[in-house]
């Protein structure tokens, strides 16, 4: 069952991390020692993919969820011919290398999504299984197992005791996703030292509490026919997902080896040496692959290339026979949105009535849902508050639970915001599906390690985050975000949007869904807000317009989501008093930054204070406000119009601070950003 | 063993549950009326606690880790004598009231921690229980149990669903910690429907194996006995926390029992007379507490008042016999600080070598923690990193293990960055104890859930986090912190502090520690700092300061932590040009704006433009800077020294845009906001 190429491949990766870990002077030997004899099986035995086309939407999804040992992973794809050369392996952990410290989905091809935050690896690949399970209840057809693929991750100790790890376990267990096998480097050591100093539980009984099939594996060193068979074993139950325990030791051939001395930090160069001689490699050969090796890597990209021309004949088959759905696949897999899809976005006057956000958000996904097949979203256990369920939806669950089918479209992600948003990561890297998922926008906070990573790795990801400011109200300020908007704003490559009313609520769903390589998160309120009189689709793509202007604006009051119509308003009370004030939307910040100085300069222009309205933390608005009205507390338990009173959200209000802008400024005509109208 | 007083007082939290939400108009019925029987069980039969005096040290803790069930703690406090009226009870959620739709800490006496955000309560408990072992091991004496105290925590499924909780339970579990006792309401219903549609795991099998006591019970409805008995059980299981599944019906008694409807909206009034005839009250009254109940209540406080006498009087007779240890117990649970413990903190010249703010956290920590008992920390598996373990530190573990005891100091959390936080909270709550708690920065994002009730329960939590910006270097853009500084700096009630140097560090420890009402971060460098030329321990608690001045300075260079460093050679730089800037520093936002407009302007005065430089997101610099030097996008991997020149952190580029700002601001006299020197 196991040959000498097989011995021979695990000791080239095993002494090719050492080289490569030591020439950075930075990194991980331990983990890709240890873990070399399982990943090679993995890979030589049951992976199928194509080097030459990492992105064939049926190859087998690997997850090196313990991120860290990454040069595993790295040296791995170099010997298996994917376009990582060995200048790439030299050059691990440089500067704008395509092998960086911790894996990067968006910077090396193969790939599938960006590791190394513990835990979220893990939590992917569930989201990667369900997204296989999804395809291939939706395209697979008799004769046609058009989506067959298999999702492994290896994955530390680490990535266990992590909360999103156990939280996406328990939904896999759930789902009961049979094509999950996950193989968990059990080596009893982490940076503190023995696992024993923090983590004793037993694990396999808790997977198999979640409804997992489990094995364990005493010699994960040596017993190759062991990790084979075990993996066997684990695909063969189809019906629940597998984790196989296996012992390895940290570090293996290391005078260090299973201790903590070889997790984190180069070996020294003696020890590297003597590694070398105790693999039978050249001790005075750096970067070395033995020819067989390589011609081991070749058959693995034949094999893959040939599955892939196979699968490539099948599909056209199929579109011959199921056109629709075949052309569906194409269009799906080519990240292409139907033609016209935007047309179905909601449009509204200023007469209509007033409605909540989170409302109007329902009305887009119900809307859009049927013309756009590839959104699938849920919720974390807040359906009926996020508004999340379309009319149409059907129930994603294993066919096996009575409650509905894999081919559903409507998650129940459970209390697991954290597994929430990193399986959406995971929907969104297999391909052919936009995912979406609500929360409360305060309880973003749980997720934002992955949330994080949505935007590190260009995923679309679209967050539908509803009781969006202390208008949530009643629930009080356990519930009520403040810092979250400053958050999401400062983190780079996500779109943090806050639209005002129906027209900017389409618009912020036609900004998430064109914006194919970032996430979104569409902030939306529990309270009703009016339809606007200037409130634009379009202008919500621009993140920020003038909603309202006047001739010789003496102030302008800016906004977003419910705080806009109070400033509408306050505009109204001014010129009562005879007092001009532009209205400027700001649904979207970095949209707007990404504007021509032209285009920012014609909605702020100079000379003109602004004052800012957002019932949210005042901090960042400095950026286009002189002055801002927002919260410098966290808010209080209450009836939400009481709330607004409280914290000074009323037009009067903001018309009373607007005439202090305007004051201020007749005498400061340079200001310190210091000194301000009043405290901000 | 159960009498008609106690189906009288369960009757009684019922139907005045029902009254309580219908007043409000909001809220949640159902849990507090399926959890009446085992929260009345717990409180008439085990729990001690003292009504006048609810901060007695050795009272039994309560959680109500379901806060959203929170009108049945309300409710129990009412009857129990605890200071919180009838008409605290019918204002309910509303605005300013003392009965907040979560419970809150700072807000209501008797409640030990805010709760509502699943899985908090529970591991705050788990801290809770952490601090009265810790307690126990320290200042117990034979003869003298002062220490005592049990945690008891009610949750739900949604707790149990939450990684929060699935981390501290397996902590709780590694640290055996026997005096911790869950009571599950398990009542099959989550805001989605039936537990069935998302959870669907094996809770009981999953706690064995974490090492917890696992019981179940059929009937918490009715078999009061029953719920008796499983926790007098639990209670004699002395080297494990014990869970009790108690299977309820949720809303018990309404026509809609049962069902997710009766989760979290007010009951029809029609039901709630039929609910009142059902339990035998009259159906034309509203609010009603029983007389007996009231006296039941009064039985409460007599023993809770007897018993913290006993104590006191225990704790003066072990005073006099082991007077330096009572005098202990006696200022640490008054928050005093030992007096003139400060001069035990390092300062630094500008002649002492570079060095990295992690190491001289350590420092602070060797200086310290000796004089400062109160101290407890540890890291989430980064001990070697963080560098929060100090020399004469001892672990915190249980005596079985081998590896330390409960009077140990030094906490081994395991990858587990959410639970440590939330244990931290529990920690602080318990009092006497001063929490710390180590990671990157960057993963302070992992357990923002609860920072961010560390700020809004005004608990004195140290967050000590390093590796705090691109300087990480190596493990790449997964690892480093952008927007972190800015979703601290927006949270209100935080001090989020970035020391540049040796002073700051003592400086930012200073703060932290005299602080008694909130929590701080201290972001901490992986790369060596300068000691400069100014900078102050004193000068850190005012938030900013000028660390160097010139006279008719053209120009402020402004910044924080390591990038200080690179201010200060800019402005050589600049002075060899015949440029003259004044240097400020601004180790925390917060501080800086809580000082006087005289001393702000005397810092950032009208008419010299502001140039910030730190090496995080820009966003919220604007409240200071005219112009910010600082990241656009993610960091990438590679040599931190590298990685500062590619984004522009060095002092001949902040000389250049120092340049650029002093030439854009002699053009344009009153510029708007948006038009700026450079891109930031």
């Amino acid at each position: 069952m196991t040959s000498p190429i097989d011995i021979l491949t695990i000791n080239t990766i095993r002494t090719l991390a050492a080289d490569v870990v030591r020439k950075a002077n930075s990194g991980h030997p331990g983990a890709p020692m240890g873990c070399a004899p399982m990943a090679h099986i993995l890979f030589s035995r049951f992976i199928t993919a194509n080097p030459a086309n990492p992105k064939w939407p049926n190859r087998d999804r690997f997850v090196l969820s313990n991120g860290h040992a990454c040069a595993l992973q790295y040296i791995l794809l170099h010997i298996l011919g994917y376009d990582l050369t060995m200048d790439d392996l030299i050059q691990f952990r440089q500067t704008d290398s395509r092998t960086p410290g911790h894996p990067e989905s968006h910077i090396t091809s193969g790939i599938e999504v960006s590791t190394g935050p513990l835990g979220q690896g893990f939590a992917n690949a569930v989201g990667l299984a369900m997204a296989q399970v999804h395809c291939a209840a939706t395209f697979n057809k008799p004769g046609y197992d058009l989506f067959t693929n298999h999702t492994y991750v290896i994955c530390g100790d680490g990535c266990l005791q992590e909360g999103v790890s156990c939280e996406a376990a328990s939904l896999a267990g759930h789902l009961k996703l049979g094509n999950l096998i996950v193989l968990y480097d059990d080596n009893y050591v982490t940076i503190d030292g023995h696992t024993n100093l923090s983590f004793t539980e037993d694990v396999l009984k808790r997977f198999e509490a979640y409804g997992w099939h489990t094995q364990y594996l005493a010699d994960g060193d040596h017993d190759l026919a062991g990790i084979h068979e075990a993996i066997e074993r684990a695909k063969k139950v189809t019906d629940k997902p597998s984790i196989i325990k296996i012992k390895t030791t940290i570090g293996v051939g290391s005078k260090n080896q299973g201790t903590e001395k070889v997790h984190g930090s180069p070996l020294q160069p003696d020890d590297i040496v003597a590694i070398k001689k105790l693999y039978g490699f050249d001790p005075e050969k750096f970067f070395h692959v033995p020819d067989e090796v390589y011609n081991y890597g070749k058959q693995f990209c034949e094999k893959g290339a040939k599955a892939e021309a196979e699968w490539n004949q099948l599909l056209e088959k199929y579109c011959s026979e199921y056109h629709d759905l075949g052309a569906e696949i194409k269009r799906r897999f080519s990240s292409k949105l139907p033609d016209n899809w935007e047309n179905h976005l909601p449009r509204y006057n200023p007469s209509d009535s007033p409605v909540a956000t989170r409302k109007l958000s329902e009305n887009v996904l119900n809307k859009i849902a049927d013309v756009l097949p590839e959104l699938i979203g849920g919720s974390a256990d807040l359906t009926g508050s996020n508004l999340t369920r379309w009319k149409t939806a059907e129930e994603f669950q294993a066919d096996s639970s009575g409650l509905g089918t894999y081919s559903g479209r409507y998650v129940r992600y459970g209390v697991r915001e954290h597994a929430m948003s990193a399986a959406m990561n995971g929907l969104a890297s297999y391909g052919g599906i936009i995912p979406f998922g609500g929360t409360f926008l305060n309880f973003i906070s749980y997720g934002l390690g992955a949330v994080r990573l949505s935007a590190l790795s260009s995923f679309r990801v679209i967050y539908v985050m509803t009781h969006d400011s202390i208008g949530l109200g009643e629930d009080g300020p356990t519930h009520q975000p403040i810092e979250t908007a400053a958050s999401l704003r400062a983190l780079p490559n996500l779109l943090f949007l806050r639209p005002a009313d129906g027209n900017e609520v389409s618009g912020a769903y036609l900004t998430a869904i064109k914006n194919h390589e970032r996430p979104s998160v569409i902030a939306l309120s529990r309270q009703n807000v009016p339809h606007l009189e200037g409130s634009s689709v379009e202008n919500t793509l621009r993140g920020g317009y003038i909603l309202k202007d006047v001739d010789c604006a003496q102030i302008i009051l800016t906004g977003t989501g419910t705080e806009l119509s109070i400033a509408v308003d306050a505009a109204k009370l001014l010129e009562n008093e005879g007092i001009k004030a532009r209205i400027v939307s700001l649904p979207c910040f970095d949209l707007f930054d990404e504007q021509s100085l032209e285009y920012r300069l014609s909605v702020f222009p100079d000379g003109i204070p602004v004052l800012s309205i957002e019932a949210l933390s005042t901090f960042g608005w400095s950026k286009y406000a002189h002055a801002s009205l927002g919260m410098k507390s966290f808010g209080s338990s209450g009836p939400y119009k009481e709330l607004y009173k409280k914290y000074g959200f009323t037009p009067e209000n903001t018309a009373d601070k607007a005439k202090q802008v305007i004051e201020f400024y007749k005498v400061h005509q340079v200001p310190s950003l210091v000194n301000r109208p009043f405290k901000q």
